[in-house]
Parts: structure tokens; sequence; C-alpha cells
């Protein structure tokens, strides 16, 4: 029911002491639990499936690619506003070179989305050596953020 | 690191027990992880501020409003396929209808579907009063999914 669903919402965001302002200042647990989300989902289209077609692990397979790059064009925007200054504190996997560093952190996540939109035009080519070069590189913009700003 | 990242992926398929097919069959636990993830930000998206816009607890912003139903346009993809015979035994929020009423899941999951596509139209429009009702009637798409399929 809408009353149910909304109503642990409220009263998770109201735990955190936000009252009015709940809905735009997220409590930091949700903040990391959300940016956490975003993560596992990029796992599962990128790791899951287009890193090991890359690898000829599995059989290439356009299709699929085109859709995971497609779902990627989004997933790689949502992690960004869950590293707000307010969840520091929380325990997670994220490097204290985020909120120290910011302006490389912003540049890791251009070059990711970059990556990303380099993927997305390969698939609409229809080239396999081009999608699997493109599907490298943005292998290589996942890694070269968690070198810098996660634990793993 | 591309290698470091990708260990921690294959390490965790491997352990499923799966080997070659680790990436066409993800591990149950890993499975409800993912849908987890996806539900977990179609939360942010709609409850995080859609919902308190439709009901005039927040100010209503068009852009955030296309921006998050452009965005909710692939969230509301993802859970699905996470919701494997394979994971039955895993502990979640699912309600066994999920698998003893697979035709009534499906339709609920297209009346999702259908109702992200009418918010994605409304918000295209410009009106607000036809979005604040798309959003009304999303949220009750939810709620009909999770009043019969999950435990809350």
């Amino acid at each position: 029911m809408r009353r149910k669903l909304w109503s642990v919402f409220v009263v998770a965001a109201l735990g955190a002491g936000y009252g009015a302002s709940a809905f735009s200042q997220a409590k930091p647990e949700t903040l990391v639990k959300q940016r956490q989300a975003a993560m596992t989902l990029q796992g599962k289209y990128f790791y899951g499936s287009l890193n090991p077609m890359a690898q000829g692990k599995i059989p290439y397979d356009a299709a699929v690619a085109a859709r995971n790059a497609g779902y990627l064009e989004i997933l790689s925007k949502l992690p960004w506003d869950g590293f707000a200054e307010s969840t520091k504190g929380v325990n997670s996997g994220a490097l204290p070179a985020v909120w120290a560093e910011p302006a490389k952190f912003k540049a890791a996540q251009d070059r990711l989305q970059t990556a990303v939109a380099a993927l997305v035009a390969a698939t609409k080519g229809g080239d396999e050596a081009t999608v699997k070069a493109a599907i490298g590189d943005l292998g290589k913009a996942c890694g070269n953020c968690h070198d810098n700003f996660a634990k793993q």
C-alpha cells in the first residue's frame, strides 16, 4: 500500500531529526546506502556481462552490450550526490580522499561518464572490436576511481 | 585498479560454486542484493522528491521531476531478473507470492512500467497538475506491488 511504503520512508527520514527538511537532506546512512546501491548496479551491468564479454569469457551479445551501456549511462550519474560531507563519518568503502580531493574526485567521475558515453556510441555503431575496446576503457575508468577513492 | 575490482567480483561469483557460468548465473545472495539496490534507488528518486512534490511538501521543480522520471524509466526495469527461483530461500522482503503467482507479479511490474512511462510523458508535456497526477498513479503502482509481493 502506498501509505505503508511512504511511512517507512518518512519514519527513516524523521528518525534522523531532519523534520521538514527530510526530503532535501536525507540522513547520512541513507545517502551511503543509496550510493552503494548505484555502485552495486553498475557492477551488475559491467562486471556481470560487459567485462566478461570483452575478455571473451562469455559470448559477445551486441543487444545486451547496447542495453547495458544504456543502463550505465543513467547509473553512472547516480552515486555522486551520495558522497555528501555529512557522510564522512559513516563506515563505508570510501576513502578520505573523496572529501580531501574533491576536484580529483570530480575528474574521476567525469572520466567515468566520458567512458560510458563512448561505450554507448560504440554500441550504436555496432562494431564488436570498438565496443570491446570501449568496455576496456570503461573498466579502466572504474579502476582509476577505485584506486584513489575506495578501499577496493 | 581494474584487476582489484574484477577479482572481488570473480571471487564472489566463484564462491557460489558456479565456475565457468559465474557470469550468467550470479549467486542468489548477489541477485537479492542487486534487486534490493534497484528498489533503494527507485525509492531515492520517487519517495525522496517526486512524491513529496506531488503532496506539496516540497516545492514543485519541473526539471527535477523530468530528470527523476527519466531515471525511473531505467530503474523500473532493473529489479525483476533478480527474483530468480534460486533466490527463494534467501532472507529478504519478498513474499512467497513472487514465485507462487508469477503472472500476477509480472502484471504488477507491467503496471509500474506503464505508470513510469505515463510520468515520463507528463514531464515532457510540462503541465504541473498532470505530472502530479502521474506521480500519484506511480505511487499506487508501487504500493499495489508491495501490498501483494513484499513484506512492506
